[in-house]
């Protein structure tokens, strides 16, 4: 299917996803003459969750979908009529983004302090913006780093995503999204298939199994009959209903040798596992895949590798991000007319001035640092030029992270989609220094330099 | 504002919120024939998360918007057809689910096992729902949760929603409700106080303060002013953007004695409060509130108790379910054709058979125990006066918690909104024997008898 066809995601406005103090704020700055200065918001994430080793931008395509559908018509105005004055209503009602925002791509690396994204114009026009920029890059993030470890677990097995059920139902569609840039191959949930075009995935559940029951009591055979007619020999059965070694014998003795694939989704798996290659193997069913799924993390996934899996099923720990639900980005203003701005605190370090980064690597590809420094007029130096020459040490290679997405309000040309920004997680996990990859809690894989 | 005025949250189709497997499984049951034998589904929880002594029931006033939009246009069936054939499409066409829901009323206490809704009808109808129903439900009852334990912590001071920014921005609306029914007071999010009637809240954050900084360096006072002149005296204004003592006393000398607030939003809170309330004091403004903020939970929440903090701001922790971001509610097959139905697993305790529950109360108002028992045929027994025998001792009230929600595909008369459900929670939660409203972790408050 061609997601193109699909219906937006924002159908109706985004403008009210919004906390009420940035229009507060809002009436506040037009009434005081503050509102039209030039601003420089930044998104970043001051840690990340706790012993992960990188981060995974996610959300940025939602982001500016979302951005384009960000208007005040009358039925977003009018709940706001006993907060706000005439004069921020009638500055909301023509409301059109028409700064410029720069960010990381999609599927990129990101470690704490990287400017993931920087927006810029007046205060009005960005203060505006912060929660839904928030909301979403720190959902899709938090999924996506996720999804990126249990991807490097499963090695080239597959994923399949499978945890609708667990989280929000808007939510669900976003977490298939952001799951299969991180490097899942399918999800479950049809809407996902529908909006973003990724391949679907789901024949049958224990339900099917248990309605093939009557006065006689349950009859699997039955259920997997119906199953097979239906869908083909090509399906998954799901064989643990009763007893798994009979469930298995039955599967092969309806579907024949030419069975897909068979589910298993409780027990130990990977003892579940072993057994049943064997028991497929023996029936002669030596083409028969082996799904395991039931509380699956990235631990699990990894735990399994020995194990003759053919593909995994992930639902819960997916969705809510391992452990880590939300990637804990802050929006900050970093400048006003030119003039570096921050909070004074001593828990939160915050640096003002608008930044660019560059990532240094090797001629081998190996990531060695990121560097971020203070943007130049105008957020110049596209190509990180200036700072190559700081880099920490000869023959290394910088590579500009802050790519142009917005310009005067306008989506800024070459925009990928998100089979790129699935392409660039797996390019940039090769690129991470080996310890970057291991599972166990420790430091950030990459330091991140700042630039006085 | 009037809540009823606002677009439906659901304005297109719910249809596709859905696992693929659930129109695979549709297709097979159509083909083979079971598609309309008549199927009892079950929702409950095995268990609490780790330590919790009670659950909340949160959504179900929206799950029964978003049934209402469970259809399949040209636009759901569309992307079906690769994977459906003729039958099944046709079938979905014309869905309508018509068969009957029964509930655990929003607002109302869970346990393990807790039979919180009953869905009857065809396998064909049933199954379709289960992904929407669980998603709804799992997601606000983890939130409702949470907001009941952080709503006891708080006990009569404000608790104030504000963790939009920290989920998927269509999940913080469903948060912002779900933390209303748990106990919270208002909601930063605007969507929220359109689509529910939900109060609000919110004056600025530190980005305003900064926003007045010149070349001649930051001007906090110019903030206040600015702030104050749009909102008025009774705003709240943000004191710790630089120096925390320096920014009451300009906030005073600003906004007057008469000020509203002042919010703190780093640093030891509980120190930071006690200053702030003595140099408050001190200038006379014995009348302004203090608002906190800053990664608070519920044992944060509980431990500025003695302190004299007048609200709560909540974000992280809140709409992440404070440690549960899910809460693990599974949609089982039950009962086929009057027959009872589980699968045969070590160790996922399944009972078959359509259940009703009630609770046990003592004359003052404690909750004994709570006793699950087969449903009569017909799902008959509305008060539990069948299951008021079997309860363990004389003079106990048997409570039925099971009610209607759905009649033949229609909605049953008598449901409640959110505020019947806030209410319902903060009744409960003085039926709890009081071990039960501790926040260590222990075992469920309430146990649960499953008759044979």
């Amino acid at each position: 299917m061609n997601p193109s066809s699909a219906p937006a995601e924002h159908a109706g406005s985004t403008a009210l996803l919004t906390d009420m103090y940035e229009l507060t704020m809002l009436r506040a700055a037009l009434a005081g003459g503050a509102a039209h200065r030039r601003c420089a918001f930044e998104v970043f994430a001051r840690r990340l969750p706790d012993g992960r080793r990188y981060g995974i931008v996610g959300g940025t395509g939602r982001l500016l979908d979302a951005l384009a559908h960000f208007r005040f018509g009358d039925a977003e105005l009018e709940p706001l009529r006993g907060v706000l004055d005439t004069r921020t209503l009638e500055w909301l009602e023509g409301f059109r983004f028409s700064g410029d925002i720069d960010g990381y791509q999609e599927g990129e690396l990101y470690f704490p302090g990287s400017p993931i994204l920087s927006v810029r114009g007046t205060f009005a026009e960005c203060v505006v913006l912060e929660t839904l920029v928030l909301s979403i890059l720190n959902h899709d993030s938090a999924i996506a780093s996720a999804a990126a470890r249990m991807a490097h677990a499963a090695g080239p097995r597959t994923l399949i995503e499978m945890g609708s059920r667990r989280t929000h139902e808007q939510a669900a569609v976003a977490a298939a999204r952001a799951a299969y840039v991180g490097g899942f191959d399918a999800t479950s949930n049809l809407e996902a298939v529908r909006r973003h075009g990724i391949p679907g995935a789901g024949t049958s559940a224990h339900a099917f199994t248990l309605l093939h029951t009557t006065g006689d009591g349950p009859d699997e055979s039955a259920a997997f009959r119906a199953q097979v007619a239906a869908l083909g020999t090509g399906t998954t059965l799901l064989v643990d209903t009763y007893d798994i070694t009979e469930g298995v014998r039955r599967a092969v003795a309806v579907a024949g040798t030419g069975l897909g694939a068979v589910r298993i989704d409780s027990g130990d798996l990977g003892e579940m596992a072993r057994q049943v290659r064997t028991q497929l193997d023996g029936l002669g069913a030596t083409g028969t895949k082996i799904v395991v799924s039931g509380d699956l993390d990235e631990y699990g996934i990894a735990a399994l590798r020995a194990e003759p899996v053919d593909a995994y099923g992930v639902g819960t720990s997916l969705v809510t991000g391992a452990g880590a639900p939300t990637a804990g980005m802050v929006y900050k203003l970093v400048e006003v007319d030119g003039v570096p701005v921050a909070k004074r605190s001593t828990d939160k370090p915050s640096r003002g001035g608008a930044k660019r980064a560059v990532r240094a690597v090797r001629p081998t590809g190996t990531i060695v640092e990121e560097v971020v420094y203070r943007a130049g007029a105008g957020f110049s130096d596209p190509d990180g030029l200036d700072a190559a020459g700081a880099l920490a040490g000869p023959g290394l290679h910088a590579e500009q992270l802050l790519r142009p997405l917005v310009r005067g309000g306008a989506p800024a040309p070459g925009r990928g989609g998100i089979d790129g920004a699935r392409t660039l997680v797996a390019e940039r996990l090769t690129g991470l220094p080996w310890e970057g990859l291991r599972l166990t809690h420790g430091l950030p894989a990459v330091t991140t330099r700042f630039l006085p």
